[in-house]
């Protein structure tokens, strides 16, 4: 049985043993590179949501509209392809690209099927006002890692997304 | 101008300068770490879907139960603050794990505005039998690395959510 001196006690014990700081959730959670993982994908979209507010842009939109800057007329499963979205995402990332007039889409010449989407003008312009702060994000992000351990971060974390590339895929909708 | 000749050389002029495999979609965005942290992210989420998939758990209720196993009785902003959620987050996740009859919730006894959450006997025998998937996905997903790679990684991805914590609360919500 636990008494009440022995209760009144482990604070100081904690002390004299350096544990006062120990944050048992934090030692559990923060030993699981999952967990890690996505706290680090939330600092990047909080990071650059902060640098491209002027457009209200994600990283999302901004990385299928790179896509398209350099392959035009990618379809619909290309372009998921290409930047690793389910379906339910691509189609929904297209629609809000092409709501704000930044993407047009015309039918497929091969298969009528399937789309091709387009930069309009507009979404160029759009992307050049927003380079700088995507890469300002960008180097926001390994900021906090002197430029050698930026490289060796960057090495590995590309290596362990081309490794699980397959997995990569998974609906974002699902993730709660 | 440029002539049908120079269109049909220039695949074996790629060819001969081993290019032929080059592509500037991966070039631009690979050399993205928010690009590659969403990815990585995304591996996770399916590699965990696998391991866990008898209860149809995600990784952010697993980690809501880790927390309130070790800390029993978190309120809502407080489990928030540990797993790096937003309040809409927290929120749809609780409701979630309280349908699944795996968490109870009780007025806090010192804030009648808020409610502590608890684990119940169903939600512990269920995270006993999921550990070891929970477990098994954490490996899974280092496991392209080598055992001091995989050190290295997650010592360097620790420092940056440490460094940039106050980012990592970003609404799931607005992601697309």
């Amino acid at each position: 049985m636990v008494s009440k001196a022995d209760v009144s006690e482990a604070p100081r014990a904690r002390r004299r043993s350096g544990l006062e700081n120990f944050d048992p959730i934090r030692q559990v959670l923060w030993s699981r590179p999952g967990f890690l993982v996505r706290r680090l994908n939330q600092i990047h979209y909080a990071i650059f949501a902060e640098e491209c507010k002027s457009h209200n842009m994600t990283p999302v939109q901004f990385g299928v509209l790179t896509a398209l800057s350099l392959k035009p007329g990618l379809d619909q499963t290309e372009i998921g392809t290409e930047l690793g979205l389910d379906r339910t995402t691509t189609a929904d990332v297209l629609k809000r690209l092409e709501e704000k007039q930044l993407i047009t889409r015309r039918p497929h010449p091969a298969d009528r099927r399937s789309r091709q989407s387009l930069i309009t003008d507009e979404g160029f312009k759009v992307m050049k006002e927003l380079h700088a702060g995507m890469t300002q994000a960008q180097q926001r992000l390994l900021a906090p890692l002197s430029p050698r351990n930026q490289e060796i971060f960057l090495k590995l974390l590309s290596e362990l997304v081309d490794a699980n590339n397959d997995y990569s895929r998974a609906p974002a909708h699902s993730s709660l």
